[in-house]
């Protein structure tokens, strides 16, 4: 990846023309197209144009002052995934900005001008990509979903430390360009790099957030809905601990209303339960692993769930979020792992954690996925 | 494809558990998770179940009053257009259900469930599908992505005989689950196959809309608010006549706050124009090739554009779009063919059409377009 | 009131021109802007102008299919409750039309005409309104904020049979028009006028829903949220029963991410409480008095709270709701009231109840409750 | 007025509890809520709670970064039109915390309260309020909705005057809060008030925006809407100068999908319109005079335009509004008047206007509304 060897192109801007575009023939040489700064957009820029129609005798220009941006979110990588998280940003109008960042320059072009074609029926018109992180200048927001994929026979730990490889340059260009953001990382093993994230940006932990959970609580609400013909939203229950296979589903705390599922079905959640509410959780498990088999990847759901996040980050909302933090202190856990719990998200990130009581087993578990990411984390080399 | 064959297997159900589930275990046996019918919404029939949790205990039923759905919208096909018409719709909570349907079963499952897990995220929570056109049983409006690609060599006739093959099946499947219904095409060639619907169904020509130089004219809008700095909500200028490289871009109309950018430059979209506005509208051409060639298709802005659409239906607001409509009977066009025109559009689709003055020049492009559509159309076999 | 006389006058629009207006002067002759009916919406029917602008030459008509309206809400009275409601359902973009009925005429039209000139900034146009109730034909939601307020030492009899004359003539009226709707009551005092709507009507349970503790429950959650730091949409707890003083906060369920506060402190709600948590839902019985003692009416949080319930109903959510229900059978009553417990709501009104489980001391506020309003309700002469 | 003698109280904060509120009882003894600062939000400042269930044993402090406001507006003045503001701003979330400031203290905490109750209805729940201005610290959009009226047999310049004796200490406040604010200027007469704010402010002039004609065109696009039976979102048509009677419709630019209505009917606008169109315009003007008569006031609209003229600051959206903004040099104007004319608004306020082309008859208006408005502004004593 391009960003990860720290070789950094010009970047390009396609089909935008805030400056006289002269002799511009886009159908016969597509690639003139491409000279214009796709990262260097006009309305932040003095505009130079020297076209009568756009100069002083139709639109004249009224201020000196710069405007400020105050709500930009950028997104580093533009796949399945990232675009997920875009559309869905977009869709709710959260910022006055969005960057997207890839190594994957043909494809971040692609997805950002089919972006700002649309822009007629969005509130937030100002879409710029670039391969270079300074496009992300002053975000208050960045989400990351980039990274490399398990081949086939990798250890665990050796596809985190291919990670860290890119993370590494990454990390810096991010904090360089924005050193009061915030971070919501979504790329996997999403628990250890939202730590590696930490660790290589040297932030406070409240500005690093892990989507975690976010998302598999998501699907065990809506689960839990589909059972009871009740909107998930109205749903209560939260997963927690580590994203995927190990996550904890806090049985005593499901409730409708208030009233706890555990009150009329006391065996809830274990394997003497004969309605086997067990298996929603199993469910949620799966369902990322049939989706992936069905459709090649997961976008929609994590988009949603993203953009969820970013929203109480910036409109200072303070609504809980199952999210990944540093749990050391909690539960007994002694290393520095990232696990999700329930957290306050605001302005400043993180602002305070719930300390949500856990049955004996479920605390149980929590230490255990602790310990078996320290054991990998322990190993890394930074 | 499946449906074009007539052949309509049972539809299925994914991670839905409305009714007692037994003893399922998706984990394990992914195939028995898929023996709940996707498509039998439990939030509309009584539910069977034993659980004590969901039956008298917990929640009393109170009602033996069925839902009715009022604001269905079915999507047929679930590609990368579709989904994005789909994400953009959910976005925007306009229906009480959307239905997908899709010959390739994984992909629409995948996509299904995908949007499914995000419903804590939306107001929209009701989403199914199948392959059987049931389940876009009252729909209020179906939008129709699905359809063959050109393969090489192949004569545009073709193509079009290839997909009208298609359209029969699906058209007939559709009308008999919603006989009041709009329908939203977007396959292309799309001002052809909106003539091919309108001749299939024998709708009146008010319900059959053509995506057509709708987003043609947003990217136009775009193109145009890049150049000027401005919002393009703000820019106003209409491309019309057939959708891609033979689109008219009326520059007469084209204002800012009612001023007419021909006012400052007189020449302005003609060769003589020192600014060469007329390049936007090669841009708008290329830009969907651009994209295509950068990301291998176009996605957003269309599905952002379809749910812009959908909306003026649904809530009957009476907007103007540039949509493809019969068009026989304007600038002296004397054959069936579909072309775009700013229509109001509202509860009963197409309402009104407003007839835009166009140059010599203009009007006769319309025409040329009128009599190489009309040249394919001839000769279709139905 | 003129509607509880039975004698409807010719209704009336002001400022609307959908026909030929001929020589309208407004300015100098008010009265005679008054002459268009302000109850026929142009866009409903066969435009009659015979204005060359308007006519053929510019706007071609292409549908002899009428709209048909499909998510229409109605609002009784359009005093500060009624219009708090009308501006939230407006900026929801709710309804496909909103009707507003008032005896006072002319503040009826003042609020209707200063509605419709923020038209261009709603995704909701059609308002129209009329002391006649044929102008709320075919709604799906009814809103009921119309009634008589408590004269001094007016007894709660006196002051509910005075709301039944009026009740009576309004009732009939509404269920002539929209035979379907579902209706809710906001009107006070709330619980016993439910009762009277549902007696009045004849409809089923499950289409009559009071607003009841869904304001309670509001206020209740938003100081929760104050005490703790947290957006109230996190901080769950319910206030259930009768409106207002007597209404019942069940402490057992107040939880944060699905930990009970009352795992913390268990004194909670008690007198006991060290930290006087019960001063909460003081609080909430206050502030309706505080509120009305220095701004004269409350109407903002119970126009949110509306437009949240009719949301649910519009949009088919099936989310949980504190609303005021026939609770017969529940807790041991045995008596035709209605109280607040949650509801799931969805199109049909309220299709299911969460049978929360109540402490002795919680049931025996409900069973009071029932008790002191039934005392009441037998003696209302129908 | 209070601020403008320059005497603050101390605020006072209604039924918040965000830090220990010790003996509070609210029922008896409503003197007391007010003893806690309504102006000193919680989330803004580290807890100082000694409550088990609010520190560390529950809720666990993780930061010590304080969140920074970065899209805070401030409403000045709580009356209707003030009110109407603010529930158009919180009903499309825009900002990160909303600030009311009045003198008639009651009115104002009322109508905060009332706000409040409803956020969990909303993505917006910080509301403050208070008589001192410290309140609207770090504001990015501050709207001033106070001022005076017009007494019987007061000079237009008699009540500027007394305007300017308000506005001299409320500026002075506002600019010492907020030095880098937007200023929407909403009190009447608006382009009076919006160059007394500019003089008093010091403030360049791009962060100086009167309302102005936003309303006034907002009315004339919903009576163009009406005639033709479109949505007036897609009835394009502008009033510019001055605010009220003498406003001027530009009849040459409206337009309908960029086709001229003049285009049609050539005598449009004029007398010898056998249509007559003019009529829409003197039912813009009437139209104020008729809501005020029928139900004392306007709200809704205003309420509405303001919020639209807040998000295109807010979001950077750099759309078109008529506001009113400084006009000298344009239409041969030598005096230093405000105006409407086309305006782009972005971050920095006004950052270009629109040079729209006036026939002769209009640009005479134009000069004559500048003309009489310095007439009064040149006797002003500041």
């Amino acid at each position: 990846m391009a960003w990860a060897t720290g070789i950094l192109r010009a970047s390009k801007r396609v089909g935008a023309a805030g400056v006289d575009i002269g002799n511009l023939n886009i159908a016969l040489r597509p690639s003139r197209v491409l000279s214009v700064p796709l990262n260097r957009a006009w309305w932040r820029v003095t505009p130079t144009s020297t076209m009568a129609t756009v100069k002083g005798e139709f639109i004249q220009s009224f201020s000196s002052e710069k405007p400020v941006l105050r709500n930009k979110v950028s997104i580093i990588g533009t796949g399945s995934v990232g675009m997920a998280c875009a559309i869905s940003i977009v869709a709710k109008g959260l910022a006055d900005e969005l960057a997207l960042v890839d190594s994957n320059e043909d494809k971040m072009m692609g997805e950002t001008m089919d972006l700002q074609h649309g822009s007629v029926f969005m509130k937030m018109p100002n879409i710029v990509c670039s391969k270079d992180f300074h496009v992300t200048a002053n975000s208050e927001v960045v989400v990351i979903t980039a990274g490399v994929r398990q081949v086939k026979d990798e250890t665990r730990l050796n596809l985190v430390q291919r990670n860290v490889a890119i993370f590494k340059v990454m990390i810096a260009d991010i904090i360089k360009h924005s050193p009061r953001c915030k971070m919501i990382i979504v790329s996997n093993p999403v628990d250890i790099l939202t730590y590696v994230t930490w660790k290589l940006s040297g932030f406070p932990k409240n500005r690093i957030i892990g989507s975690g959970c976010n998302i598999d609580t998501a699907r065990f609400r809506y689960m839990l809905g589909e059972r009871l013909g009740i909107h998930s939203e109205s749903c209560h229950g939260w997963v927690l601990g580590e994203h995927g296979d190990s996550s904890v589903p806090v049985w005593s705390g499901v409730n409708i209303a208030g009233m706890p599922l555990k009150e009329v079905n006391s065996a809830i959640g274990t394997s003497r339960d004969p309605e086997q509410w067990g298996n929603v959780h199993k469910e949620v498990i799966a369902s990322a692993y049939n989706i992936i088999k069905m459709k090649g990847y997961t976008s929609w759901a994590i988009g949603l769930s993203v953009a969820d996040i970013a929203e109480s980050i910036l409109k200072n909302l303070r609504k809980t979020h199952p999210v990944s933090t540093k749990i050391k202190g909690l539960y007994g856990i002694k290393h520095e792992v990232f696990l999700s719990v329930p957290c306050i998200l605001g302005e400043n990130g993180i602002s305070d954690i719930i300390k949500v009581k856990l049955s004996p087993v479920e605390e149980a578990q929590m230490v255990k996925s602790a310990e078996t990411l320290w054991k990998i984390q322990k190993d890394i080399k930074f």
